[in-house]
């Protein structure tokens, strides 16, 4: 295992993921042909966000500080409104939700299981990567959605801008102070660790939907979900 | 210990905890006399919303069932908008929320940890007998609050109402169903044990409020939250 600093010394040059298209390429992939089965999508996307709720309740539960507790109950109530705003839509579909759900939540816990990390900054980095991550997944994905249902389910995702500031602002703080010694290395490395297994759940989305044949279609979508990833590891001060 | 079923033969005649005093009596404390002090008691009953928040989450991410999951998270949903509506209102006085919290947070957080339990169930009977003895408290307290205060507080404290069906109804259906041997003695004891602990936060927050002269007055409050109590367990088919 290598460990190297991205504060201390100058940044050195290793091979990155980069976004192999450039943005506005991406604008061109057409959502709209991807067509996701709602059902099943709205389910796997409302249990995801239950995970989401889950691992920062613990988070609320393990906070080091009353202030930290605070931002990030917020944060937990943000993922539980998207998750029950997902149940409305499916219900709003004639769908039963926990039937609906049942399928994805053995992934879903697994994953959550492997994002939680071993302290409370590994737990806050892995919820910040990979709801960053999936919820931009989800929302582009959403785009296929039939009529309304796009609209509403995109602003349903697009609801947790908040959330990400709140864990943006507690890791910053405590890469900036040094809260323990090797942090931002220890950060560094399971950000990158994080980026497989996430993809791995939007893969599994493409096939939850019926889409199998249109994975070649969101490879670059999965390009702009590693550049925006790259992005938020940079505006923490680690490589990603 | 001795252990006893309620539902198998006749209820023995145990000394039980009753009321000492009809309903109607109890219409007669005055409350707006006690008048806490707003700041600290919302900070107290603030944070204790917190600490359900934080019991129900952990009751979500250990539910046996999908369908129990989802009924808890919207409980959990329902105590944090709690927490998160008294924030506001201590906000509105002018006050910093975690600054006013801070006193309480070790002696709440012993008590959640105290009535956390051995397992779920016991965990969401610690939830159902505490947060049900003390909303039913702060409520009947905050009515000593200043003019419309006390209105917006226990329009607050009474939005709880869903969750206790869901405790209950898990619960019920679990003791009913045998879920396992003796669970419903076990249960019985361990809702007996928690109502002394609950007494000790309740008093606490007359302290906090300043009104340590008026604990006497408060007495046949004590007795309604007890009698509420043994409905509460009643209910459950449980002696209290």
């Amino acid at each position: 295992m290598v460990f190297w600093s991205n504060r201390r010394i100058a940044r050195p040059e290793l091979p990155r993921l980069r976004p192999r298209v450039a943005p506005t390429d991406l604008a061109k992939v057409d959502f709209t042909e991807l067509v996701p089965e709602p059902v099943p999508f709205l389910g796997q996307a409302a249990y995801i966000q239950l995970e989401f709720f889950e691992s920062l309740a613990r988070s609320v539960a393990t906070a080091p500080t009353l202030s930290a507790k605070e931002g990030l109950s917020r944060a937990a109530g943000g993922a539980l409104r998207q998750h029950h705003a997902l149940i409305a839509e499916l219900r709003r579909l004639g769908a039963e939700p926990v039937e609906v759900m049942a399928p994805f939540a053995p992934a879903a816990e697994r994953f959550r299981q492997a994002s939680a990390g071993a302290d409370w900054y590994e737990l806050l980095l892995g919820i910040h990567v990979t709801s960053g991550m999936l919820d931009d997944y989800f929302s582009r994905l959403a785009e296929g959605l039939p009529g309304e249902l796009a609209t509403r389910v995109r602003a349903i995702l697009a609801e947790d801008e908040a959330s990400a500031g709140v864990l943006h602002d507690e890791l910053f703080a405590a890469i900036e102070a040094e809260a323990e010694p090797g942090l931002a290395d220890r950060l560094a490395l399971w950000g990158r660790s994080l980026v497989g297994d996430t993809l791995l759940i939007a893969r599994s989305a493409l096939r939850a939907s019926d889409s199998r044949d249109r994975g070649a279609d969101v490879e670059p979508v999965f390009t702009e979900l590693i550049a925006a990833h790259t992005r938020r590891m940079d505006a923490l001060g680690l490589t990603a």
